[in-house]
Order: C-alpha cells, then sequence, then structure tokens
C-alpha cells in the first residue's frame, strides 16, 4: 500500500531559495520516514500570492531553475509541487505591446516528480478571480486533465492532481474526468485562505467528492501568514468513502503522513457540533496569532509597539500581539491627554503588568497645547470639532512612529472592522501602522475574543474593567461611542449585511433595523473609502474583509 | 448620408440618476442637431470602473431601470451606449455561495435602440484584465459577434458594435467577424484611460483597422477623471480608407458629429512628429488638470491646501491645483521649523503671489519642541537621525489634515513618482492627503512640467530659484536630495526599466548603471511597499503607475 506524506509548509512569497531549500528538507524527511509519495502545497516555490512578480520574466525563470533544482533531490521518491509553467505563446493578443502584460503564458501548476525525472505536468483548470484573488491576471487555464501512471514497479498507481480551485467548481469537474479516465487517487494542491468557518467547509467538499468520485482524495494546503491573508492548513486525506483518515494541525507547519488504508477519524472540532461558534472564536484567534507572527517575521521585524488607550481593541490587540511574540517582544504605550481619565491608564498599567510587557506613559499634552497655539490664529473664530479630537489621534500616531522609526518596532494598529467600517477612526492616527491586527474583526466579535482568552487563561489577564466599560474615543470629555454611532449590537448586523452580503439599503431595512440608522450607516461606510484606501493591512478573518477583496470607487455617488 | 453624433461625456461612477440625464440632454442635443445616430462610451450609466459596486444586485437593478428611462427617450433618432446586461445563470458555479461572487452573470455591453425601440445587444468579447483592469472579476465575454440592421427606410446600415478591447485585440478579432457579416459601419465604444501618448497609439490602431478592413469606424470615448484614472476623450470619426474625418477635443466633454463622407482632417498635435515630446508634456499637464477637477468636483470639495515647502513638487502641485479650480480655491501653506531656510519661505510666497493664492505660514517649531520634550527620555542615549526628520514632515501633514478637517479643504499631497519608488517621503507625513496630484510623474518630467508652465505662460510664475535649486527634503541641515539618491537623471531611467519595462536587477546593469546604485534602487523600491499601499491615490499618467495598476506583496523576499 502507497505511504503518502502531506507537506503543510510555510513558504515566504518570493523567497525562491528559502522556499527550495524548506522542500528539499522536507523531502528529506519524507523519504526517511519511508514515504512513497510526498505533496506540497500550490506554487510552493514561489509563495501565494506572488502577485505581480509573476510579471518579472526574471522570477518565472527563477522558480524554473529551483524545479531543476528540486527534481534532483527525488532519488527514489515521488513528489507533487506547485509551481509556474510556461509557454512562449504570448499571454493576450494586444495589438500594443503593454508591459502590463506577461511577455509569455503562465500557468498554476503541479509537477509530478519521481526519482529524479519529471513524470508531468498538470495546468490548473479554473483559476480564481474574485474576491482577493487576481488568477486571470496572471494565468492562463489548462486545457486538459490529465492522468499520470505513478510507479513502473512496486507502487503502480494511477494518479490524477487537480489544483484548489478546480475541485470547488461544481458540476462535471476536473476530479470526476479524472476519475473517468482511470484515476485511483486524486491529489489537489492548495493554497486556501482563511475564513472564520472556512476548514470546515473544504473537508465537507473534499469529503464529497471522494464518495460521490468513489475515490481517495490527498488535500495539502499552504500555512503561514502573507500579509493580509492567513492560509490555515490542515490538510486531510480522505478514503473512497469520503472518511477522513489523516489530518494536519491547523495554523502549524507539519508532514502528515498515512497509507490510504488507514482508519477513519474524528476530528476534534467536529466532536460536538453545537460547539461551534465557540471553535470559530478559537479558530480566529488562532488565525490572528500566525498573521501577525508571520508578517513581523516575515519582514525582519522583532518588536512591536501598540498605542494602549485601556480599551478593549488594544487590550485586545495586545494579547495577540503577547501570544504570537512573546513578552519581550512587545512594548505597550499609554499616551494621556489632559482628557484621559487616570482609570484608563491604570487599565492599560494592568494589562501590561499581568501580560509582562514593557509600558510606557508618554504623555501628549504639551504636543496637544503646541498645536493649540500654532493653529490659534486660523482657528479664531470657530468652536472644537473632531479637528482637535483628530490632532490627538495624530500625535498618538506620531509618538508610536518615532518609536518605530528610532527602535526599528512595527507599530500595530488596534481599530477594528466595525469602526473602519463606519470611518470611527482617524487617519494617520490610531490608523498609523504597518499591520491592523484586527482591522477585519467585528467589534461585537472583539469582545468574545477577548472573553475566550481570559477563559483560556483561567485568569482576568484582561482586566474586567476594560471588558465592561461603555466604548469610548476618549478624544474629548464623556465621549462615548454611542454618541456617534449605534449600538454595536445594532451596527455589526447592519455592517454585515452591507459589506458581507451585498444588501441593498432598502433590504437592510425589511430585515427590521430603523430606516434612518440604516441610511447613516451606509452613508458613513461609503464615505470613509478613502480612509480604508489608506489603512495598513489588517489579517483577513471574513469571508468579506476590506483590502483587496473589497475594492470600491472612492469617488461615488451610489448610496444605496 | 447618415448624420453620426459621439457623445463624449464625463459621467460620474454611480450617480446612476446624474449620468441618465446627462445622457437624454446629449440625446436631445444630438436631435436638435439632426443627427440620426448617437453613440455613448462604455459603461456610461454606471461611470467607468464601477469596481465591486456590479456586485450589488441593486446597482444592476438601477443600471437596467436607467436603460429602460434612456429608451423612451429615443424618438426618432438611433442611440448606442454602454451599460450592464445580465442573465440569470450564475456567474460561477463554485460548489459553495460565496458572497464575492456576482449573484447573477453580467456582461460589459453595448445597446442600440432606435425610436423607442431596444434593436439589439453586443456583449464585449474581450474583457482586460491587466493593469487597473479587472473585467473578468465581473463579466463574462460575449459569445457572438452580431451585426445589427439600423433604420428600415431612409437610412438602412449594417452596424457592427464592438466595446474598447475587442478592437484592440490582433488577429481575426470582432471587427474583422462584423465586417465578414456585412457591416458597412463599425462603432467602437471605449473608456480607454489615458497615459502619455496613448491617443497617438489609440489613432493609428483605429486607422489601422478601418483602413484593413475598409470599413468606417466611429470610435467614442470617455472623458473624465476618476479617481486615480483620467480618461482624455478624443473620440473620433474615420472613413474607409483610414483618414480621420472628426476629432473630439482632448479632456473635454463634447458632442462631435459628422457625416462618414467628411473630408479628412489632420489633428493638430500630428502636424509635426517631431514636436510629439513636447506635445505629450503638454498632454500630461491638461490630464492632471482634468482628474485634479474631477476628484475635488465628484466627491464634493470645493478648496484644497498644499504644504509649501519652496520645492519644485510643491510649486507644480500648486500650479496645477490654481490652474485646475481657480486660485480662489486653493490655500498654500508654508510651515517653517527651525531647519527652514528663508529663502524657501521667501520662494513659497512668490509663487503664492505670482498665482494669485491665499497664502500662510504656520510656523512648527514648538511642536517639534513639544515632541523633543515628550520623547526627551525615550531617546536618551540616542543619536538624532531620520526618526526627527519624520516628527517634522509629520507635524506639517498634522497641521494640514487640521486645516482640512476645519474647512473643509482637501489635503493635495506633493509627491512625486520618483521619490514614491524609493520611499524617500514620510508616512503620515508629507504623504498625507486626500489625492497625490503628481505622484505618477518623474522627478525628471517635474522639472519638464514646470518649464512648460512658465513657458505658456510666458512668465516666471514658478519663480527661476525654485527651478534651479538643488532639490532637498529640508529635514536637516544642509540637506540634499543626493545625500541619499543618485542624481534624477540617472534614479529615472532606472525606475522606468525596473517598475515600467519590470526588468531584471541583471538586465538593467547591462544597460550601462552602477551595479551597486541599480541594487541598492531596487532594495529601496521592494522595502517600501509598504509605503506605497498607504498612499493616498494618485493620478496616473504613464503605462505603470502605483496603485491598482501594480500588485505588489508587501510581505516579499525577492530582490532581483
Amino acid at each position: 500500500m502507497i505511504r503518502i506524506a502531506l507537506a503543510q509548509v510555510n513558504p515566504t512569497v518570493g523567497d525562491i531559495d528559502g522556499n527550495t531549500a524548506k522542500i528539499i528538507e522536507y523531502i528529506k524527511k519524507a523519504r526517511d520516514s519511508g514515504v512513497d509519495l510526498v505533496v506540497f502545497p500550490e506554487l510552493v516555490i514561489t509563495g501565494y500570492p506572488p502577485k505581480d512578480l509573476l510579471l518579472k520574466p526574471s522570477f518565472i525563470e527563477a522558480n524554473r531553475r529551483a524545479l531543476a533544482q528540486i527534481l534532483s533531490e527525488t532519488a527514489d521518491i515521488a513528489v507533487i509541487l506547485g509551481f509556474v509553467d510556461h509557454s512562449d505563446a504570448p499571454f493576450v493578443s494586444n495589438i500594443y505591446d503593454i508591459s502590463a502584460l506577461p511577455k509569455k503564458t503562465l500557468y498554476n501548476s503541479a509537477a509530478l516528480l519521481h526519482d529524479r525525472k519529471l513524470i508531468g505536468i498538470q495546468h490548473k483548470m479554473h483559476l480564481p478571480n474574485y474576491d482577493v484573488f487576481d488568477e486571470k491576471r496572471y494565468f492562463k487555464p489548462g486545457t486538459e486533465n490529465r492522468v499520470f501512471n505513478l510507479g513502473k514497479s512496486k507502487h503502480n498507481l494511477k494518479l490524477g492532481i487537480n489544483i484548489r480551485e478546480d475541485i470547488w467548481v461544481d458540476g462535471h469537474g476536473p476530479t470526476e474526468k479524472q476519475v473517468e479516465l482511470g484515476a485511483e487517487l486524486i491529489v489537489n494542491i492548495s493554497a486556501s485562505p482563511f475564513y472564520a468557518g472556512k476548514s470546515r467547509l473544504r473537508r465537507e467538499l473534499i469529503a464529497m467528492r471522494a464518495r460521490a468520485n468513489k475515490v481517495p482524495i490527498a488535500y495539502v494546503n499552504l500555512v503561514g501568514g502573507q500579509d493580509e491573508l492567513v492560509f490555515d492548513g490542515r490538510s486531510g486525506i480522505f478514503n473512497d468513502k469520503g472518511a477522513l483518515i489523516a489530518e494536519g494541525e491547523q495554523f502549524k507547519e507539519c508532514l502528515i503522513t498515512s497509507t490510504l488504508d488507514s482508519a477513519p477519524i474524528t476530528p476534534p472540532d467536529e466532536a460536538d457540533r453545537a460547539e461551534m461558534r465557540e471553535t470559530e472564536i478559537e479558530e480566529i484567534f488562532n488565525a490572528l496569532l500566525l498573521g501577525i507572527r508571520d508578517y513581523v517575521r516575515k519582514n525582519g521585524f522583532r518588536k512591536v509597539v501598540i498605542g494602549l488607550s485601556g480599551g478593549i481593541d488594544s487590550a485586545l490587540t495586545t494579547v495577540l500581539a503577547t501570544e504570537a511574540l512573546g513578552a519581550h517582544n512587545v512594548v505597550g504605550v499609554a499616551m494621556p491627554s489632559a482628557i484621559t481619565s487616570s482609570s484608563s491608564i491604570e487599565d492599560a498599567k494592568r494589562l501590561a503588568e499581568n501580560l509582562g510587557i514593557e509600558f510606557k506613559v508618554i504623555p501628549i499634552i504639551e504636543a496637544v497645547n503646541a498645536y493649540t497655539r500654532m493653529l490659534s490664529k486660523e482657528f479664531k473664530d470657530t468652536t472644537p470639532d473632531v479637528t482637535e479630537e483628530n490632532i490627538q489621534a495624530r500625535i498618538r500616531g506620531n509618538v508610536l512612529m518615532a518609536l518605530s522609526n528610532k527602535f526599528g518596532y512595527l507599530v500595530l494598529s488596534t481599530g477594528n472592522k466595525s469602526e473602519l467600517a463606519v470611518g470611527y477612526c482617524t487617519l494617520y492616527g490610531d490608523m498609523s501602522g504597518g499591520l491592523a491586527a484586527i482591522s477585519d474583526v467585528p467589534k461585537t466579535t472583539v469582545y468574545k475574543l477577548a472573553e475566550y482568552y481570559n477563559t483560556l487563561k483561567g485568569a482576568e489577564v484582561i482586566p474586567h474593567s476594560i471588558i465592561v466599560k461603555a466604548p469610548s474615543a476618549e478624544l474629548r470629555a464623556g465621549q462615548k461611542d454611542t454618541d456617534s454611532l449605534p449600538p454595536y449590537e445594532v451596527l455589526d448586523p447592519i455592517l454585515h449585511a452591507y459589506i458581507e452580503e451585498n444588501k441593498s439599503k432598502e433590504e437592510i431595512i425589511e430585515m427590521g433595523f430603523d430606516a434612518e440608522v440604516v441610511s447613516e450607516v451606509i452613508w458613513k461606510v461609503d464615505h470613509n473609502e478613502y480612509k480604508r484606501q489608506q489603512a495598513p493591512i489588517g489579517i483577513k478573518i471574513t469571508p468579506k474583509a476590506f483590502g483587496t477583496g473589497r475594492r470600491m470607487p472612492i469617488t461615488n455617488r451610489y448610496n444605496e
């Protein structure tokens, strides 16, 4: 019986040398474990998504050289891995040569290597071009579903290989066709990014395909953070009845080995379906950890700095950073103004103590006063408004950036999805930073994550006072979020309907929300597009995050 | 002989009501001029590009209602215009319903209306999905090239309609097929964005298609600014020998009318080919004016505020804003620190006086001192570096944003393409603003534009001292750009090769540049991707601008 390994690895985009070394290391590890076939994820040589690096001919060439190097390491083992194949035909027949077009035709591809021979190449047939995906920008779809013979002697097996989307499309897809061609095993290589609940969706899907086609399926998914995306792994092998027989951990690099006759297993998160919602909170928490850790690590940072307001958003961000990077790599800074309550500073300090991170207090009153004097002539006959609030937020942003510039810390901004959606945040102020750790987390989920964490630790690491206080930007005396916004229990479902479900104003009002509230929320979402387009990248945890997955015009008069 | 009008109009994205009113107004105007057929640009009902508004079912529905309304206004005239057609078939057969996918199948389409009847619909066959274009994200390509009969009685004419890219693709394309089907006139409706030199390329292309197919072609292009894009119009009618017989102005809304037997004309910019480079500078200048004017106007602003450093970039930006919006809508602010030379303030003041704009001086020394004191404990054992420089730049950004918040001005940032490329700019500092007016203009072109403007005005509106001084960020005493960067005459061609031509490090060195300089420039370009992704949108004037047309990972170890 053939022994299969899924190499659920964490490559880095553009690091062709590093990724190649990792692939070769895993090939050796697999061979040492008596594995016959080791499978790597989609585009593992380049990392995913390589984006416009694919338009550089030298990059494609480097990827090809890496494949040749890996080939020479496949003595006595079969390897399937993702790479960029090309043909010399022009990609688009536009009459004028535009540098924006790849010079050659590229294919998102899988190579089957065996005993230092290239057995065959399968091109991806279905190219996702929605949400965060732009594969039709770079690739041509394949035209032929193939089946390969693996091993002439001891383990002869007919193999069909397909790539991510190929197994998601409904109807008579690549899997069905490959089985018709005689495939006895289907291998799907993927780079499928996380959102809450998606790994269960994937498991259902693969199981269903295996069952319907009466064929075992080995599914390998990438793991790791790449800018706004987190790849969550959870690769798995399913037998020809659709039963899961091996599975990789979520969010961790690992090598999963199994034979196709192994006994079915039950994944822990499926044990009790009723707990699914709690499982999703845990999953989001872990996705954010990996997203933060990999962004920091892969970009060469060690320490992060976070502004601690004493509120729940900065508390959660700090908790995540501490869990991701270790307490010694996190610096919390309270920056009180004349408006800041002493309880805010105390809460921030207590949180920092509980986490064991470095804590600084840098009062900003002097700078506030300096701006007031500098602008006194211009602002002579005006009354204080959001301008003065923004100045405070911007001074805080500047202080964090100064610490970043001086000491090489990465600034994590702390805004959540709800406030980013309605623009309840200051551009160049609290929006400053290299990574917006929780900018895809709705406020109501922020609370759940905070409570999950305290429960996990069995202690009030995030002080209770932070969790129960009324949300406030604390930029003017007595300010509350509800002065400007509906309560988050109302706001978040409206935002979900508008942003994730693309519902119209009318449809949302029909759901039972107040018409005026809905109109105002939608107006705010649309009119703050310019802020979001200057926001740091955030880690995607929902099916529809702000960022490359949602492409809205700034200049836009549609408001329904 | 049929009388044709090209309605080269300026719609606003999302403003379906406003665009519909404009279309109806132009239909009336055309009818009053005795026109038989009036042609509007691609997606004129929605504006272009509508981006993810297309994922909203209510938006598609509103566009359909607008078409019905326009239909009722076509008594005694034929109208061709762009709209979004749809069929109820699902767009993608992905097995799980993902909200990112349009619920219905959409087509980028042209409708032919005549005398209150819908004569026919042509779907776009070739969907651009490169550079700034994402049409495969939203649309399915058409499957049939059609030919329509226009007019039963007085002007019977067989008509082929195609849409932008359809006429660019090489080989046996839609135009060729429609001519085979008997088309006696080809109409191409476009939304083709500007870059320097492109309008001549288009003219050549259409002329060549007309000549090769022995068919007259009426080409209508959108005009107007939409976020980073400028549509430059210059619609034209070509006879069956490929001669231009009517042409619309560049960058202006207009109605162009002609019969197909009109005499050939020579466009002014083709009169002397040797002057092409100068023509391109003029063209860039006018594109920037339209881009600024439309961004300001369509987003509901009246006034802009600009930080005046006394340098060439802010001078050019201020000139452009003044020409675009009028002197009374431009506020210039000098923000001297202890380092600022008196000549810088004088130069800024002189420029403001020459332009007749409001000029303010807001010294930032107090704020600089406040930050110094606030950070003195943290920075105790450190030496001044880029941190202190950035603080000054950020204070200036904050002051401009405070004026914006208080008085409703839009901040125009002033950075050029060369410095944005290598990150020679301060995030949240001089990069602050709603629109980066010249962020696609290389520094060497900034000088040419400044000289073009002074020549145009026959006066030294931009003081000579601003043009000849050595470029400096003036953030530390005696600083010059050349302390950190190669001279712009060296930097700009390297950037062009790397960014616009996707050349490798090796290839650029082979062009004759110093290997160390090339390596450093490339390193800087790649390592400042995070800054560019937080930059305000800029107006595209080259084939490859930063922004949606160049999609690079931030986390990226490829550096060749």
